[in-house]
């Protein structure tokens, strides 16, 4: 490490926030960098991850990962590259991933850190498309929804990082691609660039009325991102043996009125259909073999990677990430600094 | 047949209840019964079965099966004996179990009518634990919940004709069995009788409460009969991985707002859970298979069948099903002509 100590700002969790998160559920601090022990190196971060995750995070209680601590530097994954190393395996200039928390710098003993190579894509490629959201929508679709060539995939949040994968995937695999996304620019994004069959704008459109339109013959696979009423919308129009992918409901993330539950969930006994949650660190250790497949996709052309790149510094990591909240993004959203 | 003619007694829908049925949503008619045809035989029904499913069969819309029409003779199971027959599989004195409607006799051309041994268990027995509701409880536990040894199986409506028997088989496959039901009297039934390990009056318990204390490693499988807020306490302590079976949901049959979706849904999310719908007649080519090992544990006394047959004519059909939606039966809800 270099002689003159370096000073890192970093984000803290500062409050629970109660509904909406706001800037100053965070505090932004400036503290030096402590040296890396024996087995650790530095990281200087480039990229942070934005993601709806990260809401739920900054509640109390048991979920799948446990909350960040008032005090606590803000949990985040992101991308960079190592400027000091006393770790055999990391080498100064080598660019890697991992979860390095909302700051400039972080020191790392390599647990959970994979190295990227840029000379194939970009590194805020490396926090979608072949990061946790693609995998997410690899492993989501097709471990638990299972789609089968000729079969309706519907996926909410179809424009995000993790939705439009989803159906980019489900088109791969020969099935026909609806996707649920806000707004008519992002709905032509989907049926022009990445090859979704329909899009239905749930800001201007009656989903309800659109999937029936779209989906002569039902719902087999319905990936949910979003919950509240469009997850009700899809629970009405499902095929028989649907399965339903429970990966997130952000439209529920910053209630403060209770989650609103699927009414139509008696839908499941109908069709005999099954929803089920799914976690992407459940799938660690095939990481690997999905970031293969998906790599191999994206340079054979079959798959777009889109990121939605805002330029700032730590401190316009509150505002950027209310953009997902807001529905202002368009494909995974990343901070580079 | 007989010279003279028969008159039979029936009920026909006469109304699409709104909320909870009642005696004038069904018309009573005699009417002479007409003479079977060829490859037709009559059964004189001696047993009619009462179940949930019944009050959403009036229902319009679709669901799993169609609606009764109104004017159309009210759809039940039933069991009987054959009075008269042209049909060579099926002989006079036969005893049989089938959907025979709520009427006195039936002419039946046979399909979905078995035949039954009344030497090894009563007629009502092939209502219940033998019939339609422990062929739900056999496939729906199995099947879907698939419960392994040492697992938490919690079932709802744990007194009734399904659930009653849905804890007895977890008992029987060594998993601890906790039923929900209400009211002291079934809940110690369950615990003395029935070997359930542990039962939870809803009525007087706090549900969620109770659960966490009888479930410390959480559930593994919860069979749902009920909806409403007893399936949000189960989700709410769920055991990584669990299997959620909706089999009905009886606390909103008869509702006129909206279905309560369940609130605690991303239980799923959190513990990678699922929740699958099931309908028995998907099981149809597997009744043998699961009667024969029912069977078995009858005699083995391994299960007890429990049915509450209430004495009555054709007429007492309203009050009796009202029975269910009181939550006033125990066992197998049957009425006896």
């Amino acid at each position: 490490m270099t002689e003159s100590v370096l000073m890192n700002r970093l984000a803290r969790l500062a409050a629970r926030p109660s509904g909406t998160c706001k800037p100053s559920d965070w505090t932004f601090c400036d503290e030096p960098l402590r040296e890396p022990a024996e087995g650790e190196f530095v990281v200087k971060v480039s990229h942070i991850s934005l993601d709806p995750a990260m809401r739920g995070w900054m509640n109390e209680g048991k979920s799948y990962i446990r909350p960040v601590a008032i005090g606590e530097l803000m949990r985040a994954g992101g991308a960079g590259k190592v400027i000091a190393s006393k770790h055999p395996g990391f080498q100064v200039g080598d660019e890697v991933a991992g979860t390095f928390g909302v700051q400039q710098y972080a020191v790392s003993d390599g647990k959970g850190v994979r190295k990227v190579d840029t000379r194939f894509a970009p590194l805020s490629t490396y926090l979608g498309a072949l990061g946790m959201p693609g995998m997410t929508a690899y492993f989501g679709l097709l471990d638990i929804g299972k789609p089968k060539p000729g079969e309706t995939v519907v996926v909410s949040g179809a424009a995000g990082a993790v939705g439009s994968i989803v159906g980019q995937i489900a088109k791969i695999k020969g099935c026909r691609a609806v996707g649920i996304a806000g707004g008519a620019e992002k709905c032509a994004y989907l049926t022009q660039k990445l090859g979704f069959d329909a899009a239905i704008d749930y800001k201007g459109e009656d989903v309800k009325a659109a999937l029936k339109a779209h989906c002569p013959d039902g719902i087999h696979v319905y990936f949910d991102n979003v919950g509240g009423d469009i997850l009700d919308a899809a629970l009405s129009r499902l095929a028989m043996h649907a399965r339903i992918v429970i990966c997130g409901a952000i439209s529920q993330y910053n209630n403060t009125t209770p989650v609103k539950g699927p009414a139509n969930y008696l839908s499941l006994l109908v069709n005999r259909a099954s929803m089920t949650g799914m976690v992407v660190f459940d799938y660690a250790e095939r990481y690997a073999e999905g970031g293969r497949e998906m790599a191999q996709w994206i340079a054979q052309g079959k798959l777009v990677a889109k990121e939605d790149v805002v330029q700032g510094g730590i401190d316009a990591f509150p505002d950027t990430l209310m953009k997902l909240f807001k529905g202002e993004n368009f494909g995974k959203l990343v901070l580079a600094l």
